[in-house]
């Protein structure tokens, strides 16, 4: 199977990641996002959004966003296990999972559309009082996390599941590229990062 | 079961249209927005994003995020199958459904947010500059829509799914309270709304 990948970006690094922990090898295609090519008539014929990561399988046939494909990759190697063992704790590692994605990644989203990486490139029309707020909303989201660390192990509950993966890659993209890094006095968090952070997955970038 | 519900919200009305699908009956409990029950302590222990809707079990555990919500209840009445009947069709029925909800939703959110009802509301910050352009953004994503019914029955190829839900959900939406209804000239996407629109459980709001 084919990865569409692209060095820093966070994306396909979260399948990268998932993949590394259910030990299955993936081929890496680079998709050169600096020279477009993730915009080019054939690509959007993998995938109509224009964006990466795409799972291209061995019969041609493409999967687009990460946690579709990972959820892909969980039905070929069930273990160990990411997504959930039974109805009920699926359901809570999928709400999880949504929760970072849907309020913190979107907000990291706003910050580095209308940031100086972004703007400096000019293709897009800034809103510097959007990335302010968005800013905030991050920052804000990490308090949340804190409160919600002092009394969970993981993201959810007290085990390793995608939803931690999808944590850790927003807050290292946050702190690297956006300038978004946790606040230093949250220490709960700063324990979750430093757990997670030290497994040999988290190497990948 | 319980499902916190308010009437005109479109993420409630998602769930209830899929267990209507499933011929499952849920008890709704009104939780009144307008008074941000969403935001008292006590709801804040069901979902602490503070947001409806959340599905609670008889032994008392809650689930959020209409999506999970869904597949939950997927889990306990199989048929009519809505999320995909293997590892390749739930991977695509997965992705599809996210770009509705990425690249659709979060842009009629921003509309929402920076639009006139919420503004009489006096409680956020409006960003008029956010708000031209995720309504560019709505009225682009539905030209691509257009383009992919063109020869696509469904949201995810040829047979309804919960895709389906997430798309008409957000329709009716943007057309009802964000004064974004599709482009007129657009039959692609104007056929499958009246084909979806026609199913009975369309009826629930």
């Amino acid at each position: 199977m084919n990865l569409y990948d692209f060095p820093r970006a966070p994306n396909p690094r979260r399948v990268k990641i998932f993949a590394c922990e259910k030990n299955i090898e993936l081929e890496l295609i680079n998709c050169d996002m600096a020279k477009r090519e993730h915009k080019t008539p054939e690509f959007l014929r993998k995938n109509p959004s224009g964006k990466i990561p795409v799972l291209e399988l061995d019969d041609g046939r493409c999967i687009s966003e990460s946690v579709a494909i990972c959820r892909y990759l969980e039905s070929l190697e069930p273990e160990p296990n990411l997504f959930g063992k039974d109805s009920y704790e699926s359901a809570y590692i999928e709400s999880r999972n949504r929760h970072i994605e849907f309020e913190l990644w979107t907000q990291i989203g706003i910050s580095w559309v209308n940031g100086p990486i972004v703007g400096s490139l000019g293709i897009v029309d800034q809103i510097l009082e959007a990335k302010n707020m968005s800013d905030k909303n991050v920052r804000s989201f990490y308090d949340r996390l804190d409160k919600e660390f002092a009394s969970a192990e993981y993201v959810a509950g007290n085990r390793f599941s995608i939803a931690d993966i999808t944590l850790i890659t927003a807050i290292d993209f946050a702190s690297e590229m956006v300038d978004l890094k946790p606040q230093n006095d949250l220490e709960n968090l700063a324990r979750w990062f430093s757990a997670v952070s030290s497994r040999s997955s988290m190497k990948i970038k």
